[in-house]
């Protein structure tokens, strides 16, 4: 219910509003010297407040680790427990939330799963989770390095600014040199875009796009643990996800087999991993990976917090309107880069540890 | 490895060229009676050789229902273990590709990952496979219906054959009136273009999309099992499968918060279900159903085997030029229909039981 | 509900009197050759009908094995689906037992849990489901063997006919010569307490005692895996065991420490395995092997069903003699012999694989 | 690997020298009113320190709970995380043991497992680890009484000194009153016994007792998941324990059917629960609870740690003499009482929530 992964877990709890966020990986491999500066600057990329693209709010964020790495950074193959502590608590701002079912948030919801709810800032369905996911996936990252594994995330669109298909050459010329990036007018154009929404109010969905590269051919399982299953359900368990694609994606619909089959090329010498032509694939073949890199994209909808009044009931059932209050951040896409890079990171160290 | 779900669970076996393929339900409920009429109409959807849109190959595909259902049908809630015995091997056929990487194929990814491979037909990689899922579908989709839940599933695009985004009226006017077809001059046209691509030895893609009624709130998890999550998860297990959306989908990435909130809509009675004025959350909100009809779609790629000679490497990694032989399926898509079916009710009918 | 193991899995299916007992294993490793021969005269040691020992019913119980290994015998690293047919039936000889909650047995439990049941040799809770264990502990056994692991059980004790502590050597002196059996003099006298038993349509309790050699140290885990807690749960499993203990086991409670700590010997070699001057840990420390033999025993209660009438209840709770029917083995725990092998082979392998 | 239970699941991490130990307990009801003082005073029950029966290390042992209760102590229905601060290390009193292998402790094996230790008071093998577990077990107890559901648990033998079965007199008059308790003389001889063993410095075993009454028929599954195989494998995962026996346990071996049956006696009126005229069965037919109290017992060795001189290896293999240091518990079987308890209801509670 609350844990990810079957060989390298991770379990998490914490209300937004409550003491403390934390979560125990368990199956962490032993014998790796972590990098706790490198580990907090990952953090860090998902913490609220550090520019004009996220909501205000103020938390360092710096994860207490509390078992499992020794005094002088070496993983112990024992249970990693951590906390994150919360902070800048303001829950009367959601005083107001506690009468009202928010429209497109999982108020309601809840209230049918569990007959209760902590209105303070949506309990465990608060984005506040996924600082549980960074401070796991920051530790994977870090092993995945060791083995020569990298894995990369982009804003790839926010609204109507969009970079387009970003894998378009990985996928029709997989040889050429790539660089996982948005151009930095587009990118300029994303936060002005941001701004622009913040300033009405409003909010706007985006596409986050990620890729892995130095996975070994063999990751993966052809039936029920599927290497791109398993990353759909990862992304998919991030708040306000609605799509998942890999490789060439929903443009297969369209594709003629003769135009978009992967074929092999002769091997440079006898022994060597081989390599496919195009990569339409995405670098994973019957669920199991093929050595190639690994691309896919998540759609994020509009945060559902609107910092105009919208119309929807109270618990009673009956009309109200809403008037905002609390944080606001305009674009959850900006903040899920983090996010996705780290769930990939889980996803993929769950298969090889 | 081979078992999808939690408490209701299907573990599966079979390669396609062996002698059966076959599972275990376990955790369907006791006391609920079988109509088994219904059950091999529901798996004869997926057999291949029923039109011209599929394989030629002829299997019966009947059942053997060995243990957990009494001689007159009713579940003991004891596991349901079941058989499917495999006929009509042409294994010849597959003498060449013993020796070649099919393109697109998971021969070279299955040689990555067990050191072996039964080249006859994929092994577990084989679309086959999924006569074990529609069998287990068709059970729990029975049971969804006598709670007044009901899965429907149809092919929505082939190739450039597209009855667009099906689902547009259930996001904007949920209220009104609606059934989950294709226009039938559609439907004829994409019957004509596989019949042409077949012809022309080449494969196409496609699209299914499928909706969930009846759903009451409350179904699914906050963090690690969202509704959607799970289904994602099951969807992209299918054979072919490179993305999927519920909801607005992809759409999101480019949409406003202001206009596609879902409001709550007052209550008509005190204590009655809420319903949204507008549905683009697909009836999942945090991860749980609200009641609101759920939809999805998912891509299909086309079916990597064509008829036409394909460059590839044997396993050697040296060039060679793979001649056609065995079945050929033109699209993927068109046999996936009752799997996302089945497939979706194994989700929803896991989360209930 | 109905799978053992994690890393190894058996799934099993089957009602006694249905048309097939079966089962999956999941996570076999690829590439190993099963000897067929052997394999079958595992099974065929606890199948009913062999001797007077053992009750009448008459079972080939050769499994069909369905996928998972090719036809010559290499196991693919898939799913390895088999079933065992039932036969033999004689539900009228049951046909009193419907009415009847029997003493001791299951029947009433069994409605308290699922509201509903099948009568007929006990539905799930007959020891017909341990053929399903049997089928897939002998692939485990030869595996292991490959390993140099080897596992072996033997009938201790029945009623008053016991051999005593028979790892007592194996406790204090570790380093003689042992063998794992008991004395043809005491066999031939439990044979005979086991027929007068069943001439007086009694029942006995028995005693088994297993012994692993060759495992090497490092199996196990500290916390919620320990060897031994799995161990036990397997055990605990078979029908009619109501104890299990390892390595001095329940004489642990009257012991002194100084008496009973087993000091390292010194090593022979360097990088040489360690091995204790003792062994009254029963070759396992924290949950872990330590690389010297594991042993254990259970206790398994007479069989409840016996040759004389017994008062009881039927299903109204109103007073009823219940008369004996169907067939009786006058002992479960000579038949619990290869089943204490099998499901111990399943737990150690579990953890190899 | 650090998880117990299935549907209420308890995660748990910690080293005995690190800075917390810590747990999360998932899938504990929502609603549910904890009442602390009481919590408080169970976890004070397994606290070192307290008496001259238990080791003198001082630990307050003050869970802090950091989510899934509500600030005025309702549960939320989501994942309940707290930690336990350890203190008072004096971990140089461990430096001689990092360069031995101390007999009968996990040493040797944890290097086997992982390939490093922590040894400053063994890592993930301390009983410290337990606190976790009396934690997670002071709710569960506190849910079940709510169900009407008691666990009682006694130190019944301390070497020598032995209460007999405490359990004789529910097997054959299970409708005379019942009172789980050891003489008072008896108590404090094993008391005195305790004493004189530190004394000495030596250790001795112990066996604890407990009773389960309250539980209502059905609860178990047949197969794999009886609940004596999860009784047993929960009190086997308690540090030093060797054997397990339910209902007439070991003297089942000794048994006649005829003898030990447990026939049920007509119920008092219609629909009402049965009981059964004896009770050797402990409360469980076929792996499922039928109403009657429920009882077992756990042997445990004497703890290893000795303040006598010991011989052993070094980690090269090179004889020592092991020279005592560090806390000493001579009777580890008086702080598993709690313990056992705690670990009986996190079983009982998994199978009701």
């Amino acid at each position: 219910m609350n844990t990810f992964g079957k060989n390298l877990t991770l379990t998490t709890f914490g209300e937004s509003h409550g003491p403390a966020m934390g979560g125990i990986i368990d199956g962490f491999p032993a014998g790796y010297k972590i990098n706790f500066e490198r580990l907090l600057a990952e953090v860090a990329k998902r913490r609220p407040g550090q520019s004009v693209l996220v909501t205000a709010r103020k938390e360092t964020d710096t994860p207490e680790f509390l078992s499992g790495i020794s005094p002088d950074g070496i993983t112990l193959g024992t249970p990693i427990g951590f906390i994150v502590r919360n902070a800048d608590h303001h829950s009367s701002d959601y005083d107001e939330m506690a009468k009202a079912y928010r429209p497109s948030h999982a108020d309601y919801t809840y209230i049918a799963r569990y007959g209760l709810r902590d209105h303070r800032g949506g309990g465990r369905q608060s984005a506040r989770e996924t600082v549980n996911w960074v401070v796991a996936g920051a530790l994977a990252l870090q092993w995945l390095e060791s083995k020569g594994i990298s894995i990369e995330a982009v804003l790839s669109q926010v609204g109507p600014i969009t970079a387009g298909d970003l894998f378009d050459g990985l996928m029709t010329e997989p040889e050429k040199p790539f660089c996982l990036e948005v151009n930095p007018d587009l990118r300029l154009a994303m936060e002005e875009f941001v701004k622009e929404t913040k300033k009405a109010g409003d909010s706007v969905g985006g596409k986050v796009s990620c890729l892995i590269t130095g996975l070994p051919a063999g990751i993966g399982s052809p039936v029920a643990d599927k290497l791109h299953s398993r990353l759909a359900a990862a992304m998919m368990s991030i708040n306000a996800a609605k799509g998942f694609e890999y490789g060439m994606g929903f443009r297969a619909s369209s594709a003629m087999g003769s135009k978009v089959n992967d074929p092999f090329l002769p091997s440079s010498a006898p022994g060597e991993p081989l390599k496919t032509a195009t990569n339409f694939s995405g670098g994973i073949q019957g669920g199991i990976s093929n050595g190639m890199p690994v691309f896919f994209s998540v759609a994020f909808k509009p945060t559902p917090t609107l910092m105009i009044p919208q119309d929807t009931v109270d618990t009673q059932g009956n009309h109200i309107t809403l008037n905002p209050a609390g944080r606001h951040d305009p674009c959850v896409a900006v903040r899920a880069v983090p996010v996705v890079k780290a769930m990939a990171a889980l996803v993929v160290a769950d298969f090889l540890v």
